[in-house]
Formats: C-alpha cells, structure tokens, sequence
C-alpha cells in the first residue's frame, strides 16, 4: 500500500509503500539515509546494506536529487525520536539528470526565482504552497455557507477609470483594452442579481515599485453584500477572517510548524477586533510620535506603529474622504468622512482588508466622478446599478497574498505565490 | 423575520418580511399583484386596498420596475395553486428611476449584451449565475476532497511557446508579454512539489471566430496529476464529471427546474462511460455517412453526430499525434497514437474535457519541440522538469461555460458568463 509522508505515524510496526523524489542523503559505509520528499511532506529512509540487494545499495551513492523514487519498508519509530522513520526493504529509482541546480548551500532570490518552477518542491516553499491553498478554499467555503455565489468579473476591461498610469494596457484586437486591477465595480452589478457575491481571481496592477510587500499579479477575494451598511460589514469581515485563520490552523498545523509558525497565532480572543476611528488614530500616533496633518492617508509606517499597539487585527474606520475612491459613501453627520474601513493585522503588519459602504445615489457619485475628473462614459453602466435598484451595499477586498504573508511569517511576497510577477520578472 | 423567496414554502401561514426589487406589476382595481425578486428567486406580491394604507396603495401604479421593495404579510398558498403567495400588509418603496431599459418585450442580443450589468438581474440570467456558482464550487470541492492543491498559475507570461496568433499581446513594462491560454505546464512544475494540483482561473484565447461556443475569456478548473496515466485520467474525469453533476443537481434543483431542464439529466446510471478509440470512432462516423481521413481531428459535427449515438458521456482516445499538442505522451505500441482522451457530452453537444498523459522523456519533447518548430528557448524552463523527478503524469482541462452551457441547455455561451467577452464586444 502506497501512503503519504504524512500518514507514516498512523502506521508504525506495518510494512508501506512511499513514493516521491530524493531530497536529501547520506552514505556511511553500509548504511544510507535518504530523505524523499513527497506532495505531503517528507521522511526519513533507512537503508541498510544488508536489507537491500547488493547493486541497489551500491546504486544510492550516485542517486542525484530529485531522483523519482518508490520505496517499501516496515515504519520504525527509532528510540529517543519523535518521527517514524522507513526501514527499507526495496527501492526502485527512475532516470535523473545530476546536479539539481538547487543545492545545500545557499542561492540569492534572483537564482531562486529564475529556477522557481523546481525551487518550489523545497519543502518550505511547498508548505507555503499547501497553505496558500487551503487559505483560499477557506474563503471560499466560508461564503458559500454564507449565502454567497461566486460571481466572476471579467479581467479584460475598456475603462480606464481611475486614470490609466497602474493598468496594463492591450492590444484587444487594434482597440486599446485594460487589465482589471479590482472585480468590485462589476460585483456591484452582482448583488443586485443575487444579493451576495464574491469574486475570486487575479487583479493587476502596474505599480513600478520593486517592494516586499507588492506584486504586478495578484489574487484577490472580493466579497459585496445587499443590505448591508459599513458597520456590519466591519462585522462580517471579522467572522470571516476568525473563520478562515482558524480553519487553516486546524488543516495545516504541521506545515505552521515546519514554517516556525505557532498554528494558535491565528486564533484570537473572543473580544471583538477594536474599531478605531480615523481621527482616534492620528492622536495614537501623535502620542507615539509621529504627527501627522489631518486628510492624510496612513503610510505603511504608520500602519506599523499602531497596529504594534494591538495583539489582534483592528479596524480604521472613517478615513478622509480625499483617501478614498469615488465610489465610497460618506458619513451624513460629517461628509468629509468616507464610510471606509481598513482591517490591519497586528505585530506591526498592517493592511490586509480595504472595505466600506458603497455610494447608493446617482446625484452623489455623478459629482464625485466629475470632481475627480474621471471619465464619466466609461461609468455609465456603473451609474445604470444606481438609476435602477440602488440599495444599501457593502463591500470588501482582501489581497490572498498579503494573507498568507501574514499568516506564514514570510518576509518577501515574492514566497506566497506560485510564480510571482514584478516590474522585473515576468518569467518562467 | 427577512426570509428568502425559496423560503416562503416553509413559512406557510407565518408572517415574514421580504426583501428584493420590483419585477412585474399588475393593478386592477382594488387588487395588485406585484412580482418581487431577491437572491434567490421570484415572490408573487398581494395586495389588497383594504390591507394597506390609502396613499401607498395608490403609489403602486406608479412605482417603476427594479424599485427596491420591503414588505410584510402573510404567507398563504391560495387553493389550486402551489407556489405560496405573501398577503401584504405592509410595503415600503425606495426611490427608483422610472422607465427600466429592459421590459416585457423582446430585445435582441446585442442590446442585452450592451446592458448586460442589468440584464443578468432577469430570473432567468440570475439562474444561470446561481448554477454556475454551485458548478465552480463542486469542481473545488471535490478535488479538495481528493487531495489536490489549489496552484494559481501566472496570467501574464513570457513566452509564446505555441505561437502567438491566439495569444493576446501585453506591454509589460516595455516588454512584450501574453496573456495566459491555460495554466497546465505551470501546473505540471506544481505536481512535482504537491503532486496533485489544480488551477481555477481565467484563459484567455484571442480566437477571431464568433461562435456560440467561444469565448475570448473564459474560465477553466485544471487538474494535474503525479503517477497517473491516461487511462486512470480518464477514471478519474468520470468521477470528477459524475460527483459535480450530482452536487449542482442537487443544489440548484429549482433554478434548473425553471430553466426548463430535468435534474436527472444531470445523473448518469451506472454502467462506465464508454472509451473509443479514436480509430472506432472512424468507423462509426463512416457507418453515419461521415467518412474521413485517418490523421484528421473530429471536427464540431463530427462530435454532434457521435455524441447522438449515445446517451452517457464518452470518451475519445488516442487521437493521432499531429492532433495534439508537443507535451502528448504516444503511445509506445503505435507511436502515430497520442495517450490524449476528450470527453464529449451527449446529446450532440461535444467536448468539454480535453486530458492526456504528458510526455515524461526529455529527448522525446525536445524532438516534438523542433518538429514543430516551437520556441526552444521560452520552454527551456519546461523541459527541466524533465530533467529533474520526471514522473507519469496526466491531466485535464474543463472549460466552466462550456460545462455550464451543457447543463443550462444554453444555445449560446454568451449566457455563461456575467460579463462575456467575444472579438466585438468587450464592454460593459
């Protein structure tokens, strides 16, 4: 019987089968430990000269890494470890190049991501990998238990409508066309179909800035909501993000752990994620240090210092409406607020949610575009949802990578999808 | 209580609140019956004179369709009918302008398409969407279930590996880049560190042909698999197409009721789909009256007139290799035979899976690399995956709509997708 890496404890003492490729090993006279890695983890070969035949052991020295490998041998739990190890008693290998260009020794991130299409089988890249999929599935079943259909938006757009300088431009067939940089405009025609609606799929943005925190390509889930006003979708969002850590906690414990990351860092307390409002803000900083005039948006330094403040996530409601696009509602006791919200994470992470109530009158948002100096044909359909059937609505977006970043500890973005993009890299 | 349209059975006699916007409407007199829908369906409206306030009741003539609707009443379900009705008591309208674009009458499918953020709000569009939501879900869902990773590949690639006259073409910084056609060799990189993976995202095909069954963007789920072959691929996509089928036939019952389609077309007996050779099939079309020469792929109506003669979904195999494409597995008894396998629908419908084994030998892709006269350089990245843990591996592609359309019974693909895009149309 074939299993995975995984499942060596829940067969110690019987005789299994594993197969994968060789990451790892180490010759000693009649013994050789191999390390072979397979799409769940990786585990400990212990291959004696006297268990295998003659050739067969005398084969493993010139095993190169990555070798396909099948294995058979009786699980042991040797005394004073913690992980089942194979005594194997077979091992067929299949053809391999030698020299895998990714060694023991260490690579510079140029290398590493010319070489990503093989760096990703290092198994802290797999972890990354097996854990950004269960992120993204949590999402999604989340809001499918919620009432939500998936509603996908299309990516090739004509409308600039935010001005053009971070959309990818092309060639539609000799008329110009845009890469969408967000599904939210168009789920907002969702809802009124279907009242609750998610988008999940890439958004571009050509952002010229090489940083850690950015990617030319990411993915993003974008939940919009009928019915719902800026408050409770403050609210929902913290159900959703309690919801989806702690379903990731629970299916990749292991993989948190082999990433040095504690799987009960993603469970917070039952005390709800604080609320600080905007101008609440700036005085915590001013006491931190760090004044800042009014109506100016919070840098990625400032989103440092406070959220250092706070051992949960935390929301900053009611920004500037100069901080905010055209489309956000305002606060009708005090109009220079937008009814925005932002979720940060703690430990000095920062953004991982932009969210709010969106405008419902088509009088509002007509002076808003004209304000801003966008371009009103390109809206027309946009303008449509609120001639006819213009309810309440809310809405957020969360960047997948930015939240597996936080969730894996990872320095660079770059780790936190399977072929990352910037200004610099486009390839393989 | 707010409770849904498709809750109302379940409130029979109860008092409950609606929520939606102004389908239909219909005054005579003392009585109007107004049709409501929500997320989830269409409520028919009752309301007497004498049950509401004068001055509303006398607004109902007046309220424009897509108005945004609360009401109260009571739930009845009036002898000889047997869909339940609300008996309203109370009503409540927001503002709406009048004169709502798409009535009664029949618009012709470019008007439609140019409204299409407002035409996807018509029962008929908000069942399909519903359905295609479940569809994507239980693709997800059950290869979660089966062990398979979610593995994102990039949209914006470097390389224009087979040509670029279906490619569309980006200025990435200066540089040329291309939009992506599938995610199936990034997925192939994937297998080798998570051995089953599978993509979910959208392929762009920049095909100029206009046809009820193109898209220029549409949406694929793409699995890919360690240590399968083509014939264990082939298994495996029935369980695949058999699971999903019964979970959207389950969950979308009545939306596909209402699209005129029995449930149970959507399940299968037992017996396994059958697999024909594609040397079979010649001669079954020849018995047709449809004879062709061995070497040429099965066009649109050859696949009609085969999947006529059956009433289960099948399976054409082993397609001559100048059929398919470079990465093909053949055959090693008759190398003029790929180890690629379609599955086409019945009832005349054709292909919606396309799969195969993926050539594992690093001289034999180099040699279909130059045969073609593909670009060496751009796959140079591909081909070491087969220099490194090269194992048997098969996958397969599912176009969404293509799916979708089978199940609604859709004529056009238009209807498959929020926001279709096609040569001509790229807008709203």
């Amino acid at each position: 019987m074939i299993i995975s890496t995984r499942a060596l404890e829940a067969h110690i003492g019987a005789t299994v089968a594993l197969r994968g490729w060789l990451l790892s090993k180490q010759v000693r006279g009649k013994l050789a430990f191999l390390g072979l890695r397979d799409g769940e983890g990786v585990a400990q070969l212990v291959c004696e000269a006297r268990s295998l035949p003659e050739d067969i052991f005398a084969s493993l020295g010139s095993l190169g890494l990555e070798t396909p490998l099948e294995v058979k041998g009786r699980v042991v739990l040797p005394p004073g470890k913690t992980r089942p190890e194979l005594a194997v008693s077979s091992l067929r290998a299949s053809p391999c190049d030698p020299d895998y260009p990714i060694g023991r020794k260490e690579h510079g991130p140029d290398f590493l991501m010319e070489k990503r299409h093989l760096w990703l089988r290092a198994p802290r890249q797999a972890a990354i990998l097996r854990i950004r999929s269960s992120l993204e599935f949590a999402c999604e079943d989340f809001l499918h238990q919620e009432g939500f259909y998936r509603f996908d938006s299309p990516l090739i757009t004509p409308t600039a409508c935010e001005g053009t300088s971070q959309l990818f431009e092309l060639d539609y067939f000799g008329k110009k066309a845009y890469l969408s940089q967000s599904g939210q405009l168009y789920a907002e025609a969702g809802i009124a179909a279907l009242e609750r609606v998610y988008t999940m799929g890439p958004c571009f943005r050509a952002e010229k800035s090489v940083t850690r925190r950015h990617l030319t390509e990411f993915w993003g889930v974008e939940p919009e909501m009928a019915h719902v006003d800026a408050e409770a979708n403050m609210a929902f969002q913290e159900r959703f993000i309690r919801a989806v850590l702690s379903k990731v906690a629970v299916e990749r414990e292991q993989d948190l752990v082999e990433l040095g990351r504690d799987p009960g860092s993603l469970e917070f307390g039952p005390g709800a994620f604080p609320v600080l409002l905007y101008d609440e803000v700036l005085a915590l900083l001013a006491k931190e240090g760090r004044e800042k005039p009014w109506g100016e948006d919070l840098s990625v330094e400032d989103e440092e210092v406070l959220t250092r403040l706070f051992a949960t996530p935390i929301f900053v409601y009611k920004y500037p409406v100069a901080c905010r696009a055209f489309y956000i509602e305002v606060d009708s006791a005090r109009p220079e607020l937008a009814l925005a919200s932002d979720c940060l994470m703690p430990d000095g992470f920062g953004e991982i949610i932009s969210g709010g109530q969106r405008a419902r009158d088509l009088g509002f948002l007509e002076a808003r575009i004209a304000a801003q100096g966008l371009g009103r044909e390109s809206l027309e359909w946009y303008l449509d949802l609120r001639r006819w059937g213009s309810v309440i609505h809310s809405g957020f977006g969360m960047g997948i990578e930015r939240m597996l970043r936080w969730i894996c500890g990872l320095h660079h973005i770059r780790e936190a999808i399977p072929f990352a993009r910037n200004p610099q890299r486009y390839s393989p």
